[in-house]
């Protein structure tokens, strides 16, 4: 929640020139995304967003994240529609940072997402697999399996001041991750990072899927397990087989999965918990004493991990047999 | 430049329901202010600004700034206007805070001013105080020279830390601002705070002035003085007589100053230089080691305030005989 690069009106006007969207009537810098600067822009042409790509986002894989969008767009997913420039490219540079311009989105996010909204998620998330499965661009995602030893290697030596004993425990699931994790499940586009503040509601209705920034070719079902995490957990970590329930039935609805895929649900969720338990943990630990950010709690993602250690099959998320 | 406090989408809603604008669509923290929490929110009404208003603002003094804006609004001053709620009040309460909602402002800031800008933000400067002339309310300014000298009391034991002798250097000089300070000039509302980040511009016009959180009533010239300081000065601290003279010219052809004013002009550019030496060098010294977060230079000031004290008449700041 940052703007970390500053963009002068001079800047933005000459950047604009390149673009067939008006003229600059207004710009704000959002609090919006981890990873970047956004500003949203009044032109005489309407509203967008502005998104300066700083150093943690790879520029090797801007292509990917904005191709998929416009790929996405053309196929009635409601995401930010990159704006192509005069030479129709959709990056460009200002400010020292690769940059594009996108759609604005309209919606809001839900903090308490009900049994409905995981229903609408689910669907949209299928929806989303199957846009996604003519897309001709790959990128592997990094924080999957072999992605994770290496970051409870960074946490490791510190790891148990968050918790006495987690790192054993971490190490003893990361064993028995490594000796299960299904390698043939169908694999294709997946968002990989559909939390509730990604996902926007008008109403009742689901408008829109924002930030492809993690989006990657991977397991399909990891891509439902990482939304069980997100969404079907009440705030006391408790898992909620209602919204389990309708999250898998809105998914399923619209892209049914396999009978392995069913299967694989429990080591896939805790895989995904073991990802984001990782992350949390190495951004708690590289925080310096006394900053004034905190990070996202990472025994969250342990409590949610115990949980799916403790799953018999598929029908304890409330998949329907 | 932050959003100190979260707004949830329910309780922005619950917020709305009580004024007529229309439903809400989305809401972006922006990093804008460094005071307070802004959001700028989209209904079917159309485009606004809501502001959380936090500690470091006296909750007494939100009707004399949502007041004066309404005020300032009827007579033409383009500024940002408070919307009035179904019970007729501006000011609500949202997330445990004061707030208001206010119209949203096209416009740009200007980094590099020209003359042809320094002379507009004259003129509206003086239209300003003349549209404030009858705004009833009136708001002491705390951070006019009965401030100061607290203030210098709270940075002494630290502030040589910034520059060698700068503690008895500020002493001196307040001495000296505290014996010849005009007691009788002209007073009204002024806006205090005037600085390019405030004001507006849509291609060479102003297009409105925004931040009236230190707005109060003081002497009118000392507004001027302010301006001169924020608007006149080169990067490298040196005084542009040519922006001086374009400013003063504005203001005079909306406003003539008196003859004591003029005169006047010399010791309130050295007590406006004062006051952002004191406020910038006391926030200097309360950031602790490490933040990431740089305040502004007090030094900046300091010279600014050395070009103050060489100065023979308000000839020197370009204004005409």
């Amino acid at each position: 929640m940052a703007v970390y690069t500053d963009v002068t009106a001079d800047d933005l006007t000459r950047f604009l020139a390149g673009y067939d969207i008006g003229e600059l009537r207004s710009y704000k810098g959002i609090a919006e995304g981890v990873e970047n600067s956004n500003f949203l822009l009044h032109t005489s042409g309407g509203y967008f967003i502005l998104t300066l790509y700083e150093k943690r986002v790879a520029a090797g894989d801007l292509p990917f994240f904005l191709g998929l969008m416009e790929h996405l767009a053309k196929r009635d997913i409601n995401c930010p529609q990159p704006v192509r420039n005069r030479q129709g490219g959709t990056l460009g540079e200002i400010a020292g940072r690769p940059a594009a311009i996108v759609t604005f989105l309209d919606g809001l996010w839900i903090r308490r997402p009900t049994a409905a909204h995981c229903g609408a998620v689910g669907e949209a998330l299928a929806k989303l697999h199957i846009a996604g499965a003519d897309f001709p661009m790959r990128r592997p995602n990094a924080l999957s399996i072999e992605g994770w030893r290496p970051l409870y290697e960074q946490a490791n030596s510190r790891g148990d001041s968050v918790r006495p004993g987690l790192c054993d425990e971490i190490a003893a699931e990361l064993d028995r991750l490594e000796r299960e994790w299904p390698r043939d499940l169908p694999d294709g586009v997946i968002h990989a990072d559909m939390f509730p503040d990604n996902v926007f509601f008008l109403g009742d209705d689901l408008s829109g899927l924002i930030d492809f920034y993690f989006a990657c070719t991977d397991t399909l079902a990891y891509d439902v397990a990482i939304c069980l995490n997100a969404w079907c957990f009440e705030p006391d970590h408790s898992y909620n087989v209602t919204k389990g329930r309708a999250l898998l039935k809105g998914y399923g609805g619209a892209r049914a999965m396999s009978g392995p895929e069913r299967d694989a649900l429990p080591v896939l969720a805790r895989g995904a918990a073991m990802r984001f338990l990782l992350t949390r943990l190495v951004d708690w630990l590289a925080v310096p004493n006394g900053a004034l950010v905190k990070p996202k709690d990472p025994l969250e993602y342990y409590r949610k991990l115990r949980f799916h250690q403790s799953v018999k099959n598929a029908g304890d998320y409330g998949m329907d047999s």
